[in-house]
């Protein structure tokens, strides 16, 4: 039978009522696919789970699906965000297919259109206000308290509900049991709060288990490692470059429940592992979403993680999202010769394959 | 229990033996989504399946596990493909995952490198020959009859083989009933005799009926419609852009024996959909995608599709594939406002909502 989405697959789990409207694009039911050459080499028994199937194309839709759902049962016909990114996405088609309108506030200047072009497909209006992205966060929030509009950012409580889902999605790929370490990339640290509150829910349900969290954030952007607010956050993880993040507490809650860890990965290190993803195992996430692999590695280096651990790394979105990065990271120079089979055969057999 | 792909859930259907490795990326069990706003005002039930949810953003996908698990068993090292879009994508996946290199041959000049960066992140080799497209694949055609190289263009049996499980996921999303009708992009038309194929093993096996199959061709590349070979073809969406389709005849006899329709639509017509099916349902898909429902809805003006019939439409690829004809088509130009509540609640109330 279909697959109908988060809202019916849990809905037992989820602040959903007869009122509720069962919105869907099908989210959710992503993958989790077992690293069999990382495994092997790392000594571990490692998963991903690839978030970046989802219908926008990132773990987001998780919690849009449920905010929305309930914007609409609560009756309201406008939905705004601040985001310039994937949040931006998610909003706009969860959105489209409920009917609602879709407002997303943005900063003037220095925005790569790009990452807006998903949102403005799906019909969302775009507002750039003379200020920061702090000024257009606290200009949604405004907005929605003054105006019959409901707020889509992460302070929607709705949206940790949703997110909580992939918890209970690993514990049931897994045969009912948590892993022993769920692996995710910090960015406003809503992520590893909704996930070990969903590990946390099914395990007094379903005695899976829990697992320990560790999260890992950008050097440039990490707040929560270091205890202190990130004035300018800086790293080519876009998608986590945030310097104060908003579900801080609830992360730290996490961490220290778990008996977890937080800890921060360089540029470097997340564009290695981003690159050794899709040529050792075929699977291509954004960046920020390697920030788990590659913290799992680091880990894994300095011994803090035994062997044969079971690890499940959440990969956060698509890397279809980013292309330029791709572009740049893995610059194409085809090797040019001429329309001659001998030359291409003689040029396979002598490349040495690396 | 986990998903583990195509070649486990329907290996009864398919050309799998002991020694076949059970390769994949968790391919394939795509969404299947029913269009609830277009079914009403098109007076048909309508469901789309997203193909682009795949592990690299396409179709293509079900077909390259196949043949590149049947590359991997019969001890090939190599596999090779003539294409700069999807296919490359696929194969260079695939490859990777299997532990095997992948070759990609291009003509010279003229190529959108940001199509190829996808296969050049997962770590294919890329050859540019001094010649044109046909060059290129008569040139990875006889490097594999001389060299033990597999070739994993569309003339790989195996592709057909692996594409078919889209019409099980279909029968088995439906509870076991084909649509009345599956309508298809049609580009190399290998597609369509795909589906064909697999409907017809279905139904021998579990009696799930048989859908009259209806393609379409973009109007620039309408090589079918037309009976004659397209020398250039053009159109926007170009993934079928193909002059001279590689599965003519196949998809002749789908036609035939399926009581079917083959059609063409314009580019316009192709953009239109795009539009409406991202604002109107939430649904991103490449633009070459979109040809299945423009021909639909162009049937439905024409009074040759009848009230309530069940269609099912392939949607092939992501829309993320092809992100520069997405800000093409729908231009971010963004309200400037001043970082004033007031103003900004001021617009939001007196925009009409289109």
């Amino acid at each position: 039978m279909r697959w109908e989405g988060l809202l019916k697959a849990y809905k037992d789990y989820l602040p959903i009522n007869e009122h509720t409207p069962m919105l869907s694009l099908n989210e959710g039911n992503t993958p989790l696919i077992r690293l069999n050459k990382l495994s092997d080499e790392w000594g571990i028994d490692l998963y991903v789970k690839t978030e970046g199937t989802n219908p926008t194309g990132s773990f987001k839709d998780r919690g849009m699906v449920m905010a929305v759902a309930k914007a609409k049962e609560e009756g309201s016909e406008t939905v705004i965000c601040a985001s310039t990114g994937n949040t931006s996405a998610a909003a706009a088609a969860y959105a489209a297919r409920a009917g609602l309108r879709c407002i997303v506030v943005i900063p003037e200047g220095k925005i790569a259109m790009g990452k807006l072009a998903q949102a403005v497909m799906y019909g969302a209006e775009i507002i750039s206000i003379e200020g920061n992205f702090d000024d257009a966060l606290a200009m949604v929030r405004k907005i929605s308290e003054t105006e019959p509009i409901t707020l889509v950012n992460s302070v929607n409580p709705y949206r940790l509900e949703g997110q909580k889902t992939g918890a209970f999605e690993i514990c049931d790929q897994l045969g009912g049991h948590a892993p022993d370490i769920l692996a995710l990339p910090v960015g406003n640290a809503g992520n590893i709060s909704a996930y070990w509150k969903g590990f946390k829910e099914y395990h007094e349900a379903k005695q899976t288990g829990l697992p320990r969290m560790h999260g890992f954030e950008a050097e440039g952007s990490a707040a929560i490692v270091h205890n202190q607010v990130i004035e300018n956050p800086e790293t080519i993880a876009t998608a986590i470059r945030i310097g104060n993040p908003a579900s801080w507490h609830l992360a730290n809650a996490a961490l220290e429940e778990s008996n977890g860890k937080i800890d921060e990965v360089s540029d470097e290190e997340i564009l290695c592992m981003y690159r050794k993803l899709a040529s050792t195992e075929g699977i291509f996430a954004e960046p920020a979403s390697c920030a788990s692999l590659a913290g799992i590695y680091k880990q894994l280096r300095n011994g803090e993680i035994p062997h044969k651990t079971r690890v499940v790394a959440i990969l956060t979105g698509n890397g279809l999202k980013d292309p330029n990065v791709a572009i740049e990271c893995s610059p194409i120079r085809p090797i040019v010769l001429p329309n001659d089979e001998e030359a291409v055969a003689e040029h396979i057999k002598g490349v040495v394959h690396v």
